[in-house]
């Protein structure tokens, strides 16, 4: 109801059919990278990128695209999350397509789609049309802003929206909800303008260049919180400190050996052609004065790229190459993220914290009331937390003094590692609020690669009765939420008053909702165009108190 | 005391430095993978392999050595695990060492170490030596048999060995093992002999290739059960079900494209060749004569590979890469592997289960007293038992039938996923017995992935007071243990005499062999060489119930 829908007049037949990773339908023009999206996108174009997969890399060609197509992945693969986080349709692991970037063209059965192609893609059934078809609008009457003002009445629950940008929490506003529940950071920097510090920041020799380049990254994230709190205020925005295993934010290793093979080919040709003019000398003086013009324009286009530079660039993609390597990991998922990170590479989480403090201290300053909460991700040690925060502590003062004003802030913990359920009575003494990040809690309580599982063996167990739900839509009660419950028991067991929210997918499913309820936690947060969902069904579960059992 | 020791007296100085990771010390000359390590072990060689890192594939090159040494790869790596299993020595993930597999060579700082090199590898300390150490055989005297008796007798938990093989196995009972409680059957899939007729299996395009395959793997697994049967007779054997993803039972990727390029150039250069009798015909005729006798030799050399034979293996080839890929996991600890893989190929796991049966019915028809445990792998919810214990249901009377005679065969689940803790007193409805996978339940428990968490983050957190222990060698009592026993509880709620153990790497290690007795298991199951430190553990704990608890 909350999505453009299509023309239910339209008589099409779909050309494909992927999974449904984003709802909503959009037409457009098909692209196949990224930086096309950008450019026709802001050239006005309305664009559909088309891809295999997305990386993080990919995010600026979400902006520019009304809609996003893959041909593999599942319901949780980066382009689902990213495009229900943008309330962007998309359609995922469209297996029937066969898509070939470099060739800049997709093959549906034996129907050729080219760059420029005009595609409809409807996010809420998995179609994909050839051709545009019309879409009819949403509409948020009156009737609906009523009735779920009733709802806000009813509900114990508050909704909050999963939002990382100033134009997401304006539209999660929108929307009703009531704060942010997750705002991550890795999506900040990841867009254009930050990566390539965050790339230097990575291949860092030392402490100092790296300190040196976190530098560069404290002013331009410091604009970006500033931004969101003054959107949100007075609600509470929760930042989570840098997630992803770093290697995320490089190339992948193929494409960086495919850059270096093509490079290399290049700087071979210019040799060639560098040796040409002696060559040539020794030919009849007359032939060579036929080409003397020609050689002194290849001559010239020839120093813009060959020697020092071309030669710095090898080397500079060979040490990417190297750092990827470097930094490879059997089971990233598993790896070294979240506060793994933060603790091996402090100055990371110090500059995110000054960064929050420093933009809550100017809102201050302004009259802007703001209630910044910082959460950190991947604990499963009470040390991890107490480590982080003494950063906190330490820098807390020193920007108040430095603003000369007093900021509010809130430390609390993702909880979506098992053994932090386990350890929920300790890490409550150091965190004021638990969040729980469902979609990794998910995978590690059911060792379950959410990457893989929905390509893999997830369809058959779902349709063999093996499992009733996908517990990466559905919160699977019976593991997943049993632990959950022992959490919120075992942290208000130390902390009465520990606030306790979900920030995973599942927070925008109703009936996921309804347990959320029944084990006493304060909040949900889901992508902006599942608020108003949220908000009915938190009434509902205040209404009905359902009862879950774990038999 | 119970495995080779360096002469006390050496004054050596290492060479390098790697992880301790399995003990005992050896000597022999230095070989860069497995075929070589067999042939030159067989002709009677005492070598040690010396690899980057190890994989299945290599596992006759295990057999064939007298220790392992990688460059890669932490305490829990598959050398560290394999070695400890085998009771050979093992130095692991030697950073110092740069290992050219090719140029068969490695490098330790300035000095280069051939192939025939002769070095010492001490397990105990991590420590690498050049040329030969001679060492200290441990002695198993009559007073260390009586003191095992005496602790036998005392102790609640009985000891059970892993071992795959009926070497391992009649090795374990010298040590004084009763029972074998973890047999792992993909160690079998991996002998030389088998593994042509897995790869097979594998690339089967359709159910009736795929059990072409199984049919010959048949009788091969079924003398595996009853060599191991016979050999522990009359104390139970438990036999894991296949459990890794069976990529891991093909080449590597890169393994493969690099053969693929070799192959074509080979096919490349024999088309060159094959064209040059013609090219040759052009030439002066007495030159060509020259040359005649040449090019017979060179023709019918060209015969025995050229053409079709090369063309179909570059095919071949061809057809693993693209199976390689189709089965490429984004985190394989997570993927579709145990028995995610025994549901979606339901005819793998009712082999192996017809494999134990008849060779336990063939025990039986030779009055030797079995006692088989079939155990599930990566159970993580009631369903998936129910499924395989109907192919157990089935089976059974058949082969009784078949045979003529009555079979025990008792029925169970690795407890190795979280949610299987969650869900333990549905699971005891099934399973008869519950062993604790406490490797993968580690993993999972923290979201660290043993391959990773070892060489990346692990040891700053040890050094940092950040975890007191690494998990994968020490169990941790207040996340892992405190789930433990949760599953222990609810697992006997619905089955009073449930049998359960633990099968890690901690079933060795006598801090956690005191947390097991306290929570109630029945057995530990940990490598051959382990066994008589765990009986003395077991002793020690039943006269001393030290006391565990979660603060």
């Amino acid at each position: 109801m909350l999505y453009p829908q299509l023309d239910p007049a339209h008589n099409q037949t779909p050309l494909a059919q992927g999974l449904s990773a984003s709802p909503g339908a959009a037409s457009g023009i098909v692209v196949f990278d990224a930086d096309r999206a950008q450019t026709r996108g802001k050239a006005g174009e309305k664009v559909i990128l088309v891809r295999e997969e997305t990386k993080p890399e990919d995010i600026h060609g979400f902006f520019a695209s009304q809609g996003i197509l893959t041909s593999r992945g599942g319901k949780t693969s980066h382009a689902a999350v990213v495009a229900r986080g943008m309330g962007k349709p998309c359609v995922a692991g469209a297996e029937g397509i066969s898509v070939d970037v470099f060739e800049r063209k997709a093959e549906i059965g034996d129907r050729i789609i080219n760059e420029g192609d005009v595609i409809t893609i409807d996010g809420s059934t998995g179609n994909v049309y050839a051709g545009e078809i019309s879409t009819v609008e949403p509409e948020f009457t009156d009737e609906l802003n009523t009735l779920l003002a009733w709802a806000d009445d009813q509900a114990r629950l508050s909704v909050r929206a999963n939002a990382d940008t100033p134009e997401e929490a304006a539209r999660a506003r929108r929307f009703g909800a009531t704060g942010i529940g997750l705002c991550r950071t890795e999506r900040m920097f990841n867009a254009t303008d930050r990566l390539p510090i965050v790339v230097e920041m990575i291949m860092a020799e030392d402490k100092v260049a790296r300190q040196e380049a976190l530098d560069r990254l404290l002013p331009i994230q410091r604009d970006d919180f500033y931004e969101l709190f003054k959107v949100m205020s007075p609600h509470p925005v929760t930042v989570r400190l840098l997630d992803p295993p770093i290697h995320e934010f490089l190339p992948s290793e193929q494409q960086l050996v495919n850059e270096l093979a093509s490079l290399r080919n290049v700087r071979d040709a210019v040799d060639s052609v560098g040796k040409l003019p002696d060559a040539l000398k020794m030919l009849d003086p007359q032939v060579h004065a036929n080409y003397s013009e020609t050689l002194e324009n290849l001559h010239e286009s020839l120093e813009q790229i060959q020697g020092e530079p071309l030669q710095r660039l090898i080397d500079y993609k060979d040490s990417l190459l190297r750092k990827v390597r470097v930094l490879y990991e059997v089971n990233p998922m598993l790896g070294h993220r979240g506060v793994r990170l933060g603790i091996t590479y402090p100055e990371i989480y110090e500059m995110q914290i000054r960064a929050i403090l420093e933009a809550a201290a100017r809102c201050v300053q302004e009259g802007i009331e703001v209630n910044p909460e910082v959460m950190v991700p991947q604990v499963c040690t009470a040390q991890e937390l107490k480590y982080v925060k003494d950063f906190v502590d330490a820098l807390h003062p020193q920007v108040e003094a430095e603003f000369g004003v007093k900021v509010q802030l809130k430390f609390g913990t993702m909880i979506e590692v098992v053994r932090a359920c386990m350890r929920a009575s300790q890490l409550a003494n150091a965190a004021e609020f638990f969040s729980f990040g469902t979609n990794d809690l998910s995978q590690a309580t059911f060792s379950f690669s959410r990457e893989d599982a929905e390509n893999k063996f997830l369809p058959f167990y779902n349709e063999n009765g093996i499992l009733q739900d996908n517990p990466f839509e559905v919160l699977d009660v019976k593991g997943v939420g049993r632990l959950m419950e022992f959490t919120v028991e075992q942290g208000r067991k130390s902390r009465e008053d520990l606030k306790v929210g979900i920030c995973g997918e599942q927070g925008g499913h109703p009936y996921s909702i309804g347990f959320c309820h029944s084990i006493g936690l304060d909040y949900v947060s889901c992508s902006g165009p599942r608020v108003p969902i949220a908000r009915l069904a938190a009434a509902q579960v205040a209404l009905t108190s359902p009862e879950f059992n774990y038999d």
